[in-house]
Formats: structure tokens, sequence, C-alpha cells
């Protein structure tokens, strides 16, 4: 099927487009009234993610409000850890909670093989559904977490404010986070391919908490990872590209090495200065990101300002793709939404 | 009087050292055994912190133990906003509380003009305490909370995950939070200038969540407000120079402008590549830190290894101080901090 709008695909893979395309990281979700209506049916978070039509319709919720150039899946990057056993639930002040954390090698016992069409079948059912609503319009995009951040979720139990537990496990038993990281990886390979054969269009690895290691780390215990899984992809389907896209929040020292690692575009924070950033890896990787989530907190004539900033720092450069650096905020005012994608749509420049 | 050790200012001003200076951030705390029998007398932090006597041993206790360069007071980042009637207090598990958090521009009435000689004398008398104690084996290093770090907990009222407060503070109500970082920055300059002329050899800012914000921000929030203080301290006293030391963790998307913005020397987090770093700003300014807190619970011979890799690549060139990327995880093992220092003094390199 051809795409009516091929916008998010052609920047990504570094083309020309006649307008930047623009979608937001966790654009799907809980500051959208619509998808709290919708949650109400189902206060559960995990039964929610697992009933596909629901999943389906949070998923183009933003699309109906907003001239979004790419659905992205409604899902959670906990899906695999599920799926092996550690049966995940969300505290709503806590976020994810996993029972029984790994904390030594026994514990990978207790972790069940993960048959991808039957344990995630949810998943794949939800993609083959939001593709056929779609109907072409717009690409959706598959995701996966990153292996470190599944596995820091898994030896955590829990989101941490030191991180205590895995960041002394690099150290005290790093074969067996390897062992763990290994068989994560294995089993994304497989998840994102069945993702994309199911019909996404275009794949982003989510690498939250690459970023709280120390530098020779990051390569050994999540870039590398990373790697293995963006080298077994299935490149292109159907005679289509698809496109890679890798995010790691706060990656300013490992810009280079990501940029080489494979993908087709960088997830960039709004740490970063974007000019600085074009410079370095502009000429091998789209670049994706970048706007403050908070400033959808400002008024519409400051947003515009900036997002024009970022259009103009750009300049007729390919491989930009305008998104927030982090996730949509749960406060977020759906006005600072509009006026974000407005003030891409109305930008003129000479592209 | 004259420093018998006097490698840590040295390195700070670039000067050639015998041995790289070494000390750890956070060195006098929860990690010691005899810490924690110290604080069982006053359970409560705060009343310790303001007791000087309980504040000089505990100041002195990593001393003891260890061959370190230089002491640091044992305090909080937050004294000031105490003084100014805050009423901070700790929580072992979510760390400091701060209620009624400034919210709106009414708010900042609520604040007391700080009298630091009067309000913050307990400090100035631990100081005056432990020169005497030191008697002039290593300096002292003063400290203060960046402007923006101590702002963020008294927008938040307390570590946050997301920090939406302060996040949308600065997009909605950029004047008010102006106000309240140059109050807190003029306050900061007469709290460490009394800490130099009390008998501080060296002082640090500590920005603990300048990181957190966009590449613009940070320049506009937290580094405006350090370059003023610094451009008010006293860079020398009784003849000598005082360095001062500036770490903001997560800096990588600042370095150059945090190189250039009057600072002695710079916290380098263990995110960064040492040697990118020393290309990059250590011709402007020293370097200090960069092991991973995390190192510290792996075997001896691991530390040793990791100490050699970073003594190594900054070979004979001045201004490096060894240190951690970050403060002492309160887990960690006595033992490994007795090898880190070590593994300093131990080291047989070019100098």
């Amino acid at each position: 099927m051809t795409l009516e709008n091929d916008r998010m695909i052609r920047a990504l893979l570094r083309q020309p487009v006649d307008r930047r395309p623009v979608w937001l990281m966790r654009q799907a979700g809980r500051y959208l009234p619509e998808y709290l209506a919708l949650r109400q049916r189902v206060p559960n978070f995990m039964t929610f993610c697992k009933t596909p039509d629901l999943v389906c319709t949070a998923t183009l919720q933003p699309l109906s409000r907003f001239p979004l150039d790419a659905a992205i899946l409604f899902s959670d990057i906990l899906t695999i850890p599920d799926a092996m056993g550690m049966s995940l639930r969300f505290d709503p002040e806590k976020g994810p909670l996993i029972n029984d954390p790994i904390r030594q090698e026994c514990d990978l016992q207790r972790l069940k093989p993960v048959k991808v069409l039957k344990d995630l079948a949810y998943v794949i059912d939800a993609i083959r559904l939001v593709t056929k609503e779609l109907d072409g319009q717009v690409p959706l995009i598959g995701f996966a977490g990153s292996p470190w951040t599944m596995a820091v979720y898994m030896v955590e139990g829990q989101s941490s404010k030191m991180f205590t537990q895995i960041r002394t496990m690099t150290y005290q038993s790093p074969q067996l986070l390897h062992t763990l990281l290994t068989r994560l990886a294995v089993v994304t390979v497989e998840y994102l391919n069945a993702q994309i054969v199911a019909g996404a269009k275009i794949v982003m690895l989510f690498d939250t908490w690459g970023g709280l290691l120390s530098y020779g780390e990051y390569l050994e215990f999540s870039l590398h990872y990373m790697r293995f899984i963006m080298q077994r992809l299935h490149r292109s389907f159907n005679g289509q590209p698809v496109p890679v896209i890798l995010f790691t929040k706060n990656a300013a020292p490992w810009l280079s090495q990501i940029a080489a690692s494979g993908c087709d575009a960088v997830g960039i924070d709004a740490s970063l200065n974007m000019l600085t950033v074009k410079q370095q890896i502009g000429s091998q990787v789209a670049l994706q990101g970048n706007l403050d989530p908070f400033l959808l907190f400002a008024k519409p004539e400051i947003i515009q300002q900036r997002v024009g900033e970022l259009l103009d720092c750009f300049g007729s450069a390919p491989g930009l793709v305008v998104n927030l650096g982090h996730g949509v905020d749960r406060h977020t005012p759906v006005e600072g939404v509009a006026a974000m994608v407005e003030a891409v749509h109305q930008h003129r420049c000479s592209l």
C-alpha cells in the first residue's frame, strides 16, 4: 500500500520533503481528555494495553485532533518483561512495578521463553487493526524499549532515584547482566520484525535509561545491544525501506557512536543545541526531536517562535523530524500541542 | 597559614603537582559507620547540621580513615532556603522536603531576608572549628547549591520525577523565577565569601539539577547566576588564591560555556569521556571527577585499573583532581573508597 503522506519516511531517510514532518513522543495518552474517558472503561493499564480495539482507538485519537505525520502504537516499553512472566503492573504515582526482580543468576531461570506471535499477539493484532484503520494515510511507528532500559526495571523492580541495584550489578555481576540483555535483545528482534510484518512502517528503540551509565558502560551495556537488534531487523519490507529511530535520553556524550550504530535517525533531547548536533552528526543520520516538552505550557506565540527557531536552524538541510525531546507531560494543555503542530504547518522556509 | 598539603589548590590552578590530589564528593556521610554512630546522637538532620562540633567531627571523619587531599564541610545545599524561612526537613526516603513551596509572586513575600553571619552562623562557626582542627594539613572546601538547584526544591517542595512545577514556571512565570534566582544568588555570594573569610580555601558550586533544563534555559536560568556569583567572590584571601569549582550533573551540552564562565575547575560526571573533555576544555580549566560512584562496589583490582586509566588519559597534563562523577552512594563499601584513594597514591606516572 502506498502512503498518502510519506513525509516521515522521507525525512528519516534524509530525502527532500515539501514540509517538515511532525509527531510527538507519547502523543496518545493522559493529556488527552478522550483518552482519559476511554481509560475509565478499563482502569487497569495492562488490561487496556492487551485489548487491541482500545489500543487502536487510543493510537488514533491524537490524529483526529491534530494533523500529525505519523501514528505511534499505544503500548508500553515493558511488554517483553511482562511476557517473560514478570507480571508487570502500574502504580499511578510510582509508574511500572515488577514483583520479584532479577537479582542473581538463578532468577533468570524464572523467565519464560517468549513466543512473540502468541505471547505478544495483542500487540501484533493491534498493529494490524491500526494499519487497517489508517488505510495508508500516515505511517505507523512500532517500538520497543532498549534491552538496557527493560533490564533496569527487571532488576530494580521499579523506577528508582539511584538505580543502585543495576548500577552495582554492572560491576559485580556483569555476566549475569549480559545474559539477561542478550535474551532481551533476541526477543526484541523478533518482536520488532513481527511489528513490521504486521504493518509498522517505522520502528523506534526507546533507551530511556542508557544516559545514567558511565561513558564506557553505555557502549557495553546499552548501545551494543541496540546495534545487535538493528543488524537483525527487516530494514525493508514489501519493497519499502523501514527506517529505524534510536532515542537515548541524555545522549550527549555518545552522539558520534550512536550516529554510527546503524540507525537511520537519532532522537535528540531538549538539552542539546540542535545546530551543534546537526554539524556533528547531521550528515550521517536524520535528527528527530529537540523541543522542550514544557514549552507546550507557554503561550502560543512563544511556541511558534521556538518551533520557528528549530526549523530555521536546520535551513534546507534534509533529515529533520519535528518532535519533543521527551514524551508529552501528562499535565500538558491540549492547546499547546495544537500550537506546536500548527507552527510546523505554517512555517515558511526554503525547502 | 601555609598548607602542608597544597596539591588540591595547585591542581585546581593547573600548576605542577608531585601526585594527583584525590577527594570524594560526599566523602563524609552515610556510608561511614562512624558517621552513622554520630548521627544516632542527633537523628534530626538539620539539627545535626546546625551543631558545629558535630559537623566538625563528621567533616574530619573520612580524613582519619583515608589519606585525602581535601576536607569538605559537612552541610547541605539547602541551608539558604532554610534560612529564608522555608523550614527544611528530611525524609529518609524522599530526601529534602519544604512546606509551602513558592508557586506565585506573592509567595516571595514570605521569604525572610538572610543575614549570613547571624542566620547561617552555624555554618561559619563550623568552618572556623574545622579550620582550627585541620591546622593547615589539607584545605577545606566550602560550598553552596547553585541558585537554580535551590530554586528547584523551593518551587517543587521536594525532589521530583518530572519537575513539572519549576519546568512550567520557566515558560509561564520567568520573571518570578528570575526574581527568586537573583535573591538566591545575592545571598550565595555573601554566604561563600563568609565561608572563605572563616577559613574555606576552595569553594564549590553544586548545580545538581541544571542538567534537566533545555539548552537555552540552562544558560539563562542556571549558568547565568553561577557566573554572577563567581564574579563577586573573593578570588584570593590573605594573599592566597581561592579556586572555584563548578559542578553541573549532565553538563555535556554546555561544557564550553561552563569552561568560559569564570570558574577555575569543572566537575565532570561519569557519563563523559575524560579524554574528549580534556581536549575540549582542558587547556582553559582544571577538571575534577569522572570516576563512576558505582565503581566503588567493584573488586579492588577493577578499581585500581579504572583509576589508572583515568590518570593515564591525563598523562602529565596539569589540572586533574581525582574524584567521583557524583556523590558517594550510601551503600558504598568503605573498602571501595579505600581502594580508590590507595590507587591514586600508588599510581606511577610521569608528572
